[in-house]
């Protein structure tokens, strides 16, 4: 290799270059133990973890494989513990990182303050079904703590949409201006998109109901272990997973997760995207609130909108977690492998970045305003009724390909003559067009004018789930009734 | 930029090297015409677009926006091209790559078979919904076709495990011996993901079921269409689209689709990972069949796993098209953008890969033998009952943590005096063991050796879902009757 | 699985309808035969597979392994069979699926035409080398179209900078109004990072010179190849792989080309909306050709920039196919496995996607004109000069981070008292607001207003590659000098 | 959205649930705080930012837009920052998180220090090219340690194959036995494709030398900036950046910088698989120590390869990344976008996981041993030598497919009548088929058992690169000498 000339100083750089210096007077080999541990990202499944220990240990005594008194001693530590943790968090001793995971911290802390108690919980047990266990656990809540968010960002959207949904703006195809709609129709596309993607999240998460814990190290066990009883206790789930091997060598859960993380971060781009063209000096719809933007000091009328922008770019860091995800399943053989250890560090990075850019967004929208009178400005600008007077042609016998033929040759007359509206075309002009077209001499009658002009057309839409006027009051009304449904859950 | 030495030839190389040498007489950009067309590989959707369409005409024709007649013309003449297309395929005179897609191809041969009539189907529509239509419609075959094939791997499974599934087996953690299990525990682990697999397909697609057909081409229409109508005719609806600019923006269903394929070839992946290992002459626990391996002619006995290969490597093949949808959707405004014409040829390559990578696996499954003799020759290796013997220990009063060290002892002792199973050890053995590690002289009775051996341990496990008889003989039943409900509709 | 209701013709869709029809007489399963084929798409590397069989035919008559004779009858048989393809394609008799690939096509082809002659050309060869081989000679050629192409691309940009270039326009961070720069800047940034991905291209091709000819399956041979003879015929490499199993298993090459190609997409992506930006209504400071743009009948005036929004999208399959890649070859043992036959797949297809991607930028950039007026009208909004003025005051001698205070004073003035511009600002002004900083009270001298205004910020700029005059005719210099050296070599 | 069933408790699960309760008395948004900053991951550049900023300031010296004292107190501030930080690492009291990034951090405290002369070190500078230059220097000094990795594990390696390279065992195509090896040839195929990879790495870096500093934020400055300077000073850099729109905008570096280290961990994970094969009971073919592997209190015997699986699923983490960053860059506009600061998380991680990838490698190749015995047991199962003995038939006139047949047959014939080894057959039985293929009865001599069994293989293998004794030896030769070379650099 071919090296480029020596920089004066070649340490190699360190995570954090000041951790470099630190000395590991440790005898077995430092590098592996770091190599292995998770302690560094899995602490947080400490509640989980008891919980689903308190509720093995239950059925152990329900069954006679450990005695009453075991299971007053388990429980009475394990509450210890997670109030120490609760209290102490990162400073909590037991977290040693040489035991690798938070099972096997709560473990030893518990062994060390009730002792052979202590020592019988693991019975019929393996750190294998233990995290796939903690995993739902935890995913479970993490599902109820999304749906919060999803619906803080839902009630964003909607008395938004109440208060400037009314105002008539273009809408875009091809970022090319197409027709005319009200603003409320954009707002509540992206609430369909939105709720679809927390409905996917729910939806996934209900698919699979099967409780892991008692499947053992692959194969159960030969103990009479009740799973029933732990699955009752557990209370969200339906009943004990079927294959002892696919319990524990599966992570659909984890991918099924992120997936749903990954499109909401989908949305969450494309909606970004949208708003940060909305909001340059050139289209000028909206302004956000300069608490979510940043200022210059220097420019102090600017405001860049960088939290819309990293909203935007961690789509990318949550599309990166699903394919970790993937790649790390992708050829494994069934059983339980390390590699598999690696899969909560993408669960909780990809669900911190979704969890953080809802909140973000529902905070951007509902200090976001658009601006009525810059949008009103350019709306005669692209002949946004084209599609309209074509619509009416239709209404007069003409069919449709003919009609929008008619219509091109109206624009074009318009751009030759200098006319800046279809409006501004007399009702003989239209006439003569049509007739050139073959289309009858009195194809259009006055009311043509009522089909013309951005505040005509917006109210002439007649399609369920049209972007104009009647579906948008349409839409929002059922938007409130759904919110309403779960308004006591919702903390706005 | 330093080039490489030139080589002969420098011309540069066509997809397809005989193409370079066309000229192209076309006076427009011949790159443009074929930079933009879809019908390369759209054209599968012929059948969906005219079903669509047919509803739609009907519609109009309810509503009075066409005539009775004109509806017999368009239905005359679309019935005409679709059996046309059936019985001329890729030779069908239609196909105009100057038209761009299967959507104008149809429209065009229409209006030349029956004049305006055909004009006015396009009434109240725009490419946007209809292509949006168009592809839950072929989707929702698809789906069919897929569940079909799901099924007919589960049969193959559930066959083979009829068959081999009560021979006595290693399972693995970390690709290392770990604990008896009976064969029909792994296959039936097996069908347990890909049964997941398939409902998760479902599910998804069950998720959504919006008829975004009336959504024109961003915004609706003022025209008085009842999409309710043909919400009802294309019977797989539930309703139609809340939000037209959501309608014609989203690749939702697309991006899920694939999701689920990509799931499925996970685990496809992982089993043909798990029986390319199997069938190493090194492990040679199943003979494959040899219209699924390819053989040499000069190493008869070889049998080359190839048909695995190719479906672990496809793997890779529909990852990547969930990455290109996923990318191609992040960041893009709302409403049609021309970059979703891209989503057809990731769903339908996806699909095709796994629809044949399920196909392939059910013959595969279907062929294969387990190697009895074979697998029964190592099963004394690896104390594969080092497990169980902790368990007994656990029914005798001991704490699991000391019951796990006991057997340490044991496994150490067998080694350190070359005693190769655990079963070879004198009761006294045992006890005295147990007494080192204070655990009281006569922690093991005689009935220890009950515990020990593969084919006790795996008649012994009685938690539910377990990987030894009983688990297995209880799924079984489970899956046999699963697939009993739904054996009218499988052609295995 | 819950199922959806039943839809009237359930038949599984095929990938072309009609194809479902055909059936299939093989004796043996039609399904194997298509799972294993890779003729479908590796017949574009005849030519190439024909060239290494002729140098290692030469090679083993060198080495007497065959002779003279048979020399001529197979050089005179691959020679036929090139001819034969080059005028028949696809239609050329010898491509038999049942072959599998171009591999075992054209030698069937000699053996047929030339006998025992062509029963020797395998020797000492195996299909794992000799695949190896065609895709590094595909890969070189490849480099060469593409180098063209890349070429084609970086003298319309600068066409057009030399054109347009001296305009000066608005630029943008986080898609607010920055600085003024001249649009010749902003053309010669693209040049840079396109420039780049072609270095990077023939960078990484270069990097890899070994020929794997005479590696054989795995493990090379015991015949006496000399396979220098066949490094220095085959002209574009250094030297013979080093290792025969690592030139089997490798698919490097692969993955580093499609790597060039995901990133030439990122800019190619990055371009596209950028342009699909400055094309709407809004920015209106390009107008792409009509022969890029896709229009409307109904809407003459409507120009939407399919060709551009094809390009952003398509950089998804770009990076779908290096994912694919990626993925395949994780976690592969060493040795040749059918897995790796995929490669082709993606190879050819990104490359086919770049390939145009690259001829269609090239067109687009020809033909684009930006909008001198349009952009002029916009030039006085978001005090484009405010940077500059903080340096006038950094060269009257307040520190960098004082004078970016003062400008910001400065600019809320100019908001507070609606006055548009900077310029538009006293002497006396600058000056107060200067003294209130506490900067002394002759801060300002009256060329301060040469500071100030678009037009004179960019002739301002004097370091290195900035975005203003000097920097873009330097600029500009540099690459037509660039150009001009290898001139010879493109066809614009 | 349908809601699974309510759990107990419902609080929203925070990253580490103890800093939920965490009250922010900000007087702002402390979400969007949070969001924003890069403190928690970009501290690492604390010596590469101010190595830049004394560039930087010494260069402003030199032009005279600072003076020699405002230089001197620049200096001394920022050694004195760099020497707390060496020393305090986290704990120093500068990081402040509302200050967002290690750039304001650092100049926030140099201000504090040195007052005025501090305000001046930004003079014609942004952090957008600040961040730029920050990463390169970064890179640089990541290249080095890692090029330091790399070089250990080619000496680990080398070691091996010295020790353990001449021992005989299977290579495997398909994961099928193939043809004989010595173990050499597999670790020096490693070995090769690891220098690639290193190479690779040098070869990206090496590509794009240029300097960013000073090209301010999009548009590089009015200031008199002398670019030459700041890049002779930093050393590592050969010119200016030629457009500082490309400079601020491009995040090819980064991206490079991860695609090699995807390729590094795709080789790595692809020899942790072949390797936890081999160390599985049923190849038995290396034995790892156990302090790289996790053993089991209850199964001393059983050595988990832990170390290997996390290597090899870790290989999902970098795909990861580099999806992750691939995404962030589609589709963004020129000029700094907020979305380019998740690059450094990617980056960061991405070579951090593959530097202690690399690291734990070479520790478990240094203590790995081949089981010499155990790869000899099976030697002859396969018929390894069939090959060798087509090989021998063409040295004796016979064309090779015809000789491919015949060996065919001679396999067929052992296989038939329980014929273990090729060698096993007589004369007479070589002769026999030989005729019976029409191929003269004396085409086999004595002289063809010098070319069966597997020891005499892998001595005849003659072709360069082969993977049987000569080529190990030689291979072994050209990279002592090529780590000689280098080896003053390497600690091993």
């Amino acid at each position: 290799v071919k090296k480029k000339p020596p920089t004066s100083q070649p340490s190699p750089p360190a995570a954090k270059p000041w951790e470099a210096a630190q000395g590991h007077g440790s005898a077995c080999d430092p590098l592996a133990a770091r190599f292995v541990e998770s302690l560094s990202y899995d602490t947080r499944l400490y509640r989980h973890d008891i919980a689903g220990s308190i509720a093995h240990a239950r059925m152990l005594a329900k069954v006679g494989l450990i005695t009453a008194d075991d299971l007053g001693a388990i429980e009475r530590g394990l509450d210890e513990i997670r109030a120490e943790i609760d209290a102490q968090g990162e400073a909590w001793p037991g977290w040693r990182i040489e035991l690798e995971d938070v099972h096997m911290c709560i473990e030893a802390a518990l062994i060390e303050k009730v002792g052979d108690a202590g020592r019988k919980l693991h019975t019929g047990r393996s750190r294998n079904d233990q995290v796939a266990l903690d995993l739902r656990l935890w995913a479970n809540d993490a599902v109820d703590a999304l749906d919060a968010s999803f619906h803080r960002l839902y009630a964003a959207f909607i008395n938004l949409a109440a208060r400037d949904g009314r105002i008539v703006m273009p809408s875009y195809t091809h970022l090319q201006r197409a027709q005319p709609i009200v603003v409320g129709a954009e707002l509540l596309a992206w609430l369909e998109a939105f709720g679809r993607c927390g409905d996917r999240l729910a939806t996934l998460m209900l698919m699979d109901r099967d409780n892991p814990l008692g499947s053992g190290a692959i194969a159960g066990s030969s103990l009479a272990l009740d799973r029933e009883a732990t699955t009752q206790a557990l209370e969200i789930f339906e009943q004990p997973t079927a294959s002892s091997l696919d319990a524990t060598a599966s992570r659909d859960v984890a991918i099924d997760f992120v997936y749903a993380l990954a499109m909401t971060a989908q949305w969450l781009s494309r909606w970004a995207e949208q708003w940060i063209i909305y909001a340059s000096t050139e289209f000028g719809f909206i302004t956000l609130d300069e608490r979510y933007t940043t200022g210059s000091s220097m420019m102090p009328q600017k405001r860049n909108p960088d939290m819309l922008e990293l909203i935007r770019g961690r789509c990318g860091n949550v599309y990166g977690h699903l394919v970790a995800l993937l790649t790390i399943c992708k050829g494994l053989t069934i059983g339980y492998n390390r590699d598999l250890q690696e899969d909560k560090r993408h669960l909780f990075a990809a669900y911190d970045t979704v969890r953080d850019g809802l909140a973000m967004a529902a905070r951007i929208v509902a200090t976001t305003h658009f601006n009525e009178a810059r949008i009103a400005d350019g709306l005669d600008r692209g002949f946004l009724d084209a599609t309209s007077i074509a619509e009416y042609l239709v209404t007069r016998g003409l069919p449709f390909r003919t009609a929008h033929q008619i219509v091109g040759r109206l624009v074009k007359r318009c751009l030759d003559r200098g006319v800046p509206r279809l409006a501004d075309l007399k009702i003989e002009e239209f006439n003569t067009v049509c007739r050139d077209a073959g289309a009858g001499g009195d194809a259009c009658g006055k009311d043509v004018y009522d089909w013309l002009g951005p505040a005509n057309v917006v109210d002439r839409y007649r399609s369920a789930g049209n972007a104009g006027t009647s579906g948008f009051e349409a839409q929002l009304a059922v938007w409130r009734k759904r919110l309403a449904d779960t308004a006591a859950d919702i903390r706005c």
